[in-house]
């Protein structure tokens, strides 16, 4: 039995119309194969959801997800009626119908299990089931939810559930491009790319996938696609990165605005300092990133600058002062106008020079380099954020991936 | 443990404030009770629940019931969420969790269940229950739904499963009224009723109550209080008759405008026609309400009147359509331009003389009567549409329910 799962987003299925036009694409893709679909909530309805959320400021995570969660009834149930009609043999299924087993974290759950037997008894009587995406329930029996963006990681754990010859994941736009339409006018969408590269530019600020879908599907070993829903062209495979016959040196330009910078001056320049700061912050929960450390001329005492996730300076913030007397620093200060600036490429693990062409780049640019991160196949800097713009766009040209 | 089970429609959810309202009200209730409160979806919802089921013509009852249940997911996870920040043990609850057991009638089902035991388990843990109105769950393990305004009996229900003290119905008026306040400006609340004139009043076009939610609330003598979520006045008390100390002659009068007559004539006048045909409506689901059957003058041939709700008006026509030969009529006409008024009070029984003071002051306006239906405690006339006004502003003068 061949399985495709298809996943359409909020902007697929924004009004009757454009589920009308899903379930054109469900239907031919029907042949003789068995389809899942998940689907997300109608586009605006979650937002107004979380609206209701913070109008009560409720931190009653059950309540939330509950509230949450509620927007894929409709789309899954308008998609599953037009297909009935057409004679398509549907059934539409909320998370805890299939289920989708998670653990207890409510607003984050993690899928731990799906019961491949119970599809396989479904699609002994429906040839299409029709899925209710970023939800699940957890052993108490609570609804629970993945996380905004997690209809992506359902589908993806749905197909590895089944392995599934394909999951595509139908969006508003062709796929993956080299950096953000919108800033970089040339950007042109990326034909294959392995499963690292889609990682490194999902953690560093493209929006396309939800970073955990992109492991789920490495770890699987699944074909990804990622294509329009509106356009008939094929979109961007995400694949194992041995498939890659090309491997370019760099693919793609991506950025984030939602990093914090912290700069700690004036700690004793001595062992295990390092250990004690980040140590903290680890038990707190807070995500660091770059991490840049100066010792000063004096030799005596050293400076520490690193970046978090916007969401979470207060905290960080917070644990850092509470802990003043055991780190003994001499000042602390925050920057929110920062942006982290990448290239990803397969191709860089073989080829030097990279890093050399980027920082050459900015510094015609005349930006300043505030912090330097790298992994295999990607270097990410840390500049002012005014400068966001002109670094993706030079950097765009500067690797020529406008060809 | 004393149990009370508070009801609330869509207008008393209908946003944040409003349920900051409710919370008010079962804060002040809960003493040392233990409360279910049951809820609808915000006033507005369900019905752009129901133009997307009617903009793609879904007759896909499972999927249509699961769309529109979905509004309560969002009212419940709200009110459950500001309580816990009072400091009140609350947990949100929907039908399948609970749960609440029907048959397998989608858009239409009937309560088969609910395990009382259950209720008392999640007593253990919590004192406030709030639980999605209008939903459950059937065997099969699909959503389904009681009906519009079938909150009011998932209320029911429970108070009647628990044995509960009283169940409270909120709503946007201040209780049951002698007739409609927008026609009949000196409509006054009543504040005693039986269930039996509830019932009637409701069947006959008095949308204050669901009308199984009042049949269930007989079967199992409960306490039924409607009331206003906004004053705080004590509302009206729908209690068994016995206990009715002053039995009004006529409590009030309704009307429905939801009536279509169709007449058939020149039927052969011979035995069986009419259980012809009304057998054949009965198959079809058809609801026949008032039948009016005249012989013609020639002994020959009959005429027979009657009259369905406006919504079964083109099924039943197209029934008898169809068994046209079979019946051998000569014409059929319909005509939705009718309206039913009713006057409804238990006093009715014992006293004679209140259908005549109704005819007579129909004649005196000059209001031909179409048709007439009775029951011991109700006289119902239909009459054409237009003087629908008139007609219930002079009776209810007539019966002096001003007073």
């Amino acid at each position: 039995m061949n399985v495709i799962v298809l996943k359409f987003g909020g902007t697929s299925v924004a009004d009757i119309n454009k589920i009308n036009n899903v379930a054109n694409i469900v239907e031919k893709q029907l042949n003789n194969n068995k389809l899942i679909v998940v689907l997300s909530a109608m586009a605006g309805v979650t937002n107004q959801l979380q609206k209701y959320i913070d109008e009560i400021k409720s931190e009653e995570n059950l309540e939330n997800d509950l509230i949450l969660t509620s927007g894929e009834n409709v789309t899954i149930g308008l998609l599953s009626s037009i297909l009935k009609q057409r004679n398509i043999k549907s059934i539409p299924l909320l998370g805890w119908q299939l289920p989708i087993i998670t653990d207890e974290n409510h607003i984050k759950a993690k899928i731990l299990n799906i019961d491949k037997k119970r599809i396989y008894k479904f699609f002994e009587k429906f040839d299409v089931l029709v899925l209710a995406g970023f939800q699940g329930i957890n052993l108490n029996g609570n609804i629970t939810s993945l996380g905004r963006g997690g209809s992506d990681t359902t589908a993806v754990a749905l197909a590895a559930a089944v392995d599934a010859e394909r999951c595509d994941i139908y969006t508003d736009v062709e796929g993956v491009f080299s950096s953000d339409p919108n800033i970089v006018s040339k950007a042109k969408k990326i034909n294959k790319l392995a499963f690292e590269e889609m990682l490194e530019m999902s953690s560093t600020g493209a929006k396309v996938l939800h970073t955990r879908s992109v492991e789920l599907a490495m770890k699987n070993n699944l074909v990804l696609q990622v294509l329009s829903s509106i356009t008939k062209k094929s979109g961007t495979f995400i694949i194992d990165e041995k498939k890659l016959i090309e491997k370019e040196i760099v693919s793609g330009v991506s950025y984030s605005k939602n990093e914090s910078k912290i700069t700690i001056s004036g700690i004793p320049d001595k062992p295990g300092i390092s250990a004690q700061i980040f140590g903290l912050l680890a038990d707190g929960n807070i995500n660091v990133d770059m991490i840049v450390q100066n010792i000063s001329q004096d030799g005596v005492s050293a400076n520490i600058t690193f970046t978090v996730p916007n969401s979470e300076i207060n905290i960080a913030t917070k644990i850092l002062e509470e802990n003043l007397k055991n780190i003994k620093y001499d000042s602390l200060k925050t920057d929110k106008n920062v942006s982290k600036i990448s290239v990803v490429g397969m191709g860089m693990m073989s080829q030097s020079g990279v890093a050399k062409k980027m920082f050459k780049t900015l510094a015609n640019k005349s930006i300043n380099i505030l912090a330097i991160s790298t992994s295999e196949i990607k270097i990410s800097v840390l500049i002012d954020e005014k400068f966001t713009k002109t670094a993706v766009q030079s950097l765009h040209e500067a690797y020529n991936l406008e060809k």
